[in-house]
């Protein structure tokens, strides 16, 4: 049973409004499909956005960088920013120009972001966003020490006020152009993988793991 | 000749400055290998991401969208807004869980949009943005119509103050690190292409041109 939940007016999809949509079960599986988002911040009445990597555990989502980035400089102290997923899909060719679309879902988090200072969950967190990126990967590396929890930062930004937005199937154009003499129809795009390079220094005998060999985002 | 510029306070890249580029032929490669943006703006204090497509012409960035859309409601109006365009190349696997990274290729654009109302320029924004898309797609489409033309807005970005960031390489650990028994290495990422999936309403004879055929971004 997906959980729907009240838009605000913020959060609420003005333009074409039935591909607004508002329940955490369709949004989280856009966030846990995804793995790199971009965040919106402000300073200085400047807005920036920045691409990083993000992990989601419950109903947060988990981000990280260095202490010393404009990003974490800029967030620590509970401003108000915007995390955007987006999953591209596919390109929409319609017959007309103007009913040319692309097939994608995408979420938006408004909130304010929390550092989070306790070293285990700061820990759990870093794990969380180590597994979110490639599962399996965190148990098969050598575990954060203590100078580089010191010169990691991570932020927790609580999923409360949120909506996704999915366009999915053909074209839709208006009627009298469904007898223009064009091709139309959906060219579908995809995130994948090719062959892991192996580390030119690798310690003799290691093999690609499953989690590398077989990456992907499918969820 | 690559033609570097003079990163400003605001996109001088402060995180890992041996990863920051400022000459336009390097952003604009990037820029034109994708076609979808996150922009950045801000309305009542909160920043918002959307991600939209854009079309890049000489030294301008080109958007458009509906005119009742909230990101071009806000956007008009000569705000500053921020474009980033990401490209994601690979998942970095390090040693160390510290170390680990992605290789990307991303680009941000500060400035003010103005909105493109001149009708032969707009008209020529518009077929910018499509062929930057989906080069061949113009001239094969239904041309837009003026009621058309009337809800749509297309926005300009001049390109002035801008900066890349580029993560290529091999994972980067620490001396020490390197007789850690693990495997360690990049997972490539690639946005592909699936077959194309044609219309139910077809005319028929009409064959998937080429450029939907062979799909690629590579530029």
């Amino acid at each position: 049973m997906s959980q729907s939940e009240m838009p605000t007016a913020r959060t609420c999809v003005v333009r074409e409004p039935h591909r607004g949509v508002y329940d955490r079960e369709t949004a989280y599986r856009i966030l846990d499909e995804g793995f790199v988002c971009h965040v919106g911040f402000v300073a200085d009445g400047q807005p920036y956005v920045i691409p990083t990597s993000y992990g989601r555990s419950g109903d947060n989502l988990y981000m990280h960088g260095s202490v010393a980035s404009r990003l974490l400089r800029h967030m620590k102290d509970g401003a108000p920013i915007c995390v955007t997923v987006t999953l591209l899909d596919g390109l929409v060719l319609a017959r007309a120009v103007f009913n040319h679309s692309m097939n994608y879902r995408s979420v938006v988090v408004l909130g304010k972001a929390t550092l989070v200072e306790d070293p285990p969950e700061k820990l759990e967190a870093l794990r969380v966003l180590a597994e979110h990126i490639i599962p399996g990967r965190w148990a098969d590396a050598r575990q954060p020490n203590e100078r580089e929890m010191k010169q990691t930062a991570v932020l927790k930004l609580p999923i409360e006020e949120f909506s996704a937005k999915i366009r999915t199937g053909p074209p839709i154009d208006d009627e009298e152009d469904y007898s223009f003499p064009t091709w139309a129809g959906v060219v579908p795009l995809r995130l994948t993988m090719g062959e892991p390079i192996a580390d030119a220094r690798l310690v003799a005998g290691q093999k690609v793991p499953e989690y590398a060999r077989h990456y992907t985002r499918a969820r």
